[in-house]
């Protein structure tokens, strides 16, 4: 029923464009995302204290429930930047609305980069001129135009009976609960009521970007918006939501794996939870902890790192005799002590991509699934001057 | 009325002793403090679900309120050891009240290292017997057998009033609230009630090392013990109570400033919170964020990723254009946006040790600090392949 694409595309009515307008050197910067006919709109945004003008605006925007356009700059994140910060999202709004021929208040603006410093507003205006004649099919283009750190553009598609659903999603840093993607676009064909949208989209989101953690920190700047123009007829609500959260995952795993300087997906699955909400904080408590992170990096079974993850959710209902560990499906831990697991051979699960931690509570029977990546001596790299260069 | 030794020595009526019993290639690894005369204790312990052997025990004979001695090992945890841990715990103790010619249920023991291996109980067994020979003053020779991951022994000393309180610590990973450290134990001769001494313990403990944060994990072995032997007669009870503050403090520093890899102390003070519990999480969530910590490291004044990991608190009442951001004393950010600081300045204050961060919320009164380090190079080799080697 679901069919992911070898290729992504955008579905029927989408088209995309992306330039340089002067923010990088030369690469791509600039793209916009562009809908024939009013599309069907929701979005959900961090829930950072500190939100970027984008997300301020954003949230005006999508009480209006339809889209006809996105448009979204790279390098400089408009977060920190006070009234003027808000006079520019409107500006950019506006001029990919004249660009596009599309009603301003109808265009979601993102920015993604650092944080403090003003948009150079006529670079982006004069970007965003005759950018329409640019307007093509291929999602990875504009993918390209929203990296920051990320090493390569993200975008998926798949077909759900006759519809067609495609996720565009840029992130591999300040990515955490809630919500993990910096940007996350999805569009789709499907004719589907505002209302059935929304709750499709927060329902994907809560299992999928809000389960992903690469640091533990949450941008300001997070924003995941779904777009559907109808133009495929509808599809059974049951199986265009278990087909956005098959996308949704799919891009959480593929941002996880791609976190900043992480050579490897970490997955961690919690079940026998005695609630959701515990069995949620603890796969993400395993995610997130750096011994945990940096063992999988170094591929070395110290597998009391996963214990003490386990342990320190100390609101949980955790009890030592009654769990079973897994590490790649091995039998680890057991009746209150490790079992006599053949150590080569996990070592070598735990040297694979993605390593997979599974974690059975024995004290009820919920469960959740978390998704990050190891920590490297990359992500040093990459954060101790992100800045600067 | 506080005054910190130049060199840590214990108090009068303890001394200490340390060994190699083979845990370690040569290196000291285990370590006996002994009181003359019995001592009131208190003890606060880890709360992660996963405690040590050592733990479970230690809460048992800490219910006695009285101390004779403390034995303790590195390199191996006796966590996730099952029966047989907690068997080989009684045995080291036994073993230490022998050695020491004092009641075995006045002895705690603790153990620090790795997880999941079952302590060689004979070659403990061994390394005690006769070490009461070897018993004296200078608390820096047993802070040496009990470190794992340190770079130097912990300790210190000061005085007050007639009465010396000495700290002796170990602890550099898997840090984080509660407890913070490892392992820290207090020597002082000041008199003092049981219940009181509990009170003092438990306050000094609350705002120092519960504040403390290496890497967010939480040891499965921490444990903070006091013992006041009564030999230096009554001091003021507050007296008492601030030095006992100011020690725990300054090694909560100490202990930050040595985290694994760390080159510098991180320090995160929080004014004008609503409350003190969300002043706490505040200053916690800046000295946590893997984005600050890599920018400590880096001196790069991305003062963003302070703003999102203030932010990020989302439970707690920020508001963008109430805060005041302080790095080293140089205001950055006030009224909702950046000021216009000197970044040649700032990047000189983020160069330096310690790196301390003000945020005013502007919001209430409440206020709390937080101990935490940068985040480096040195934190991944030592944690990519800790077990093995």
């Amino acid at each position: 029923m679901i069919q992911f694409h070898e290729r992504p595309r955008l579905p029927r009515g989408f088209r995309c464009a992306a330039r340089n307008c002067g923010l990088k050197e030369s690469a791509p910067d600039l793209a916009v995302f562009y809908s024939e006919v009013p599309a069907r709109a929701a979005a959900v945004f961090t829930r950072n204290k500190f939100p970027g003008a984008p997300i301020i605006v954003g949230r005006e925007i999508i009480q209006k429930r339809t889209l006809r356009a996105i448009v979204a700059n790279s390098r400089i994140s408009n977060v920190a930047t006070g009234e003027e910060g808000i006079r520019n999202v409107r500006r950019m709004g506006e001029a990919a609305a004249r660009a596009l021929g599309v009603p301003a208040d109808e265009v979601l603006v993102s920015s993604t980069g650092v944080i403090g410093r003003q948009l150079p507003i006529e670079k982006i205006e004069a970007g965003l001129e005759g950018i329409a004649a640019h307007l093509q099919d291929d999602p990875l283009v504009a993918a390209e135009a929203i990296m920051t750190t990320d090493t390569h553009p993200k975008a998926l598609s798949l077909s759900v009976g006759t519809a067609v659903l495609t996720v565009v999603a840029k992130g591999s840093g300040m990515i955490a609960p809630n919500m993990a993607t910096m940007l996350a676009y999805i569009f789709t064909d499907v004719e589907l009521e505002a209302h059935a949208l929304d709750r499709a989209l927060r329902n994907a989101v809560d299992e999928s970007f809000n389960m992903l953690s690469v640091d533990t920190d949450t941008s300001t700047s997070d924003t995941c918006a779904i777009l559907a123009n109808g133009l495929a007829g509808p599809v059974p609500e049951p199986d265009f939501r278990a087909a956005l959260l098959a996308a949704c995952t799919r891009m959480a795993e593929i941002l996880a794996r791609d976190g900043e300087g992480a050579t490897k997906l970490l997955k961690a699955t919690v079940t026998g939870a005695r609630t959701r909400d515990e069995a949620r904080t603890i796969a993400r408590s395993i995610v997130n902890s750096p011994l945990v992170k940096t063992m999988a990096y170094g591929a070395d079974p110290n597998i009391g790192r996963i214990l003490m993850a386990v342990g320190k959710c100390v609101d949980c209902q955790v009890v030592p005799e009654r769990i079973a560990l897994r590490i790649g499906g091995e039998l680890v831990f057991a009746n209150g002590r490790k079992t006599n697991y053949d150590e080569d051979r996990v070592r070598a699960l735990l040297g694979g991509d993605p390593v997979t931690i599974a974690v059975d509570l024995g004290v009820g029977t919920a469960e959740a699934t978390a998704y990050g990546c190891d920590l490297t001596h990359g992500y040093i790299d990459e954060n101790a001057a992100y800045y600067s260069t």
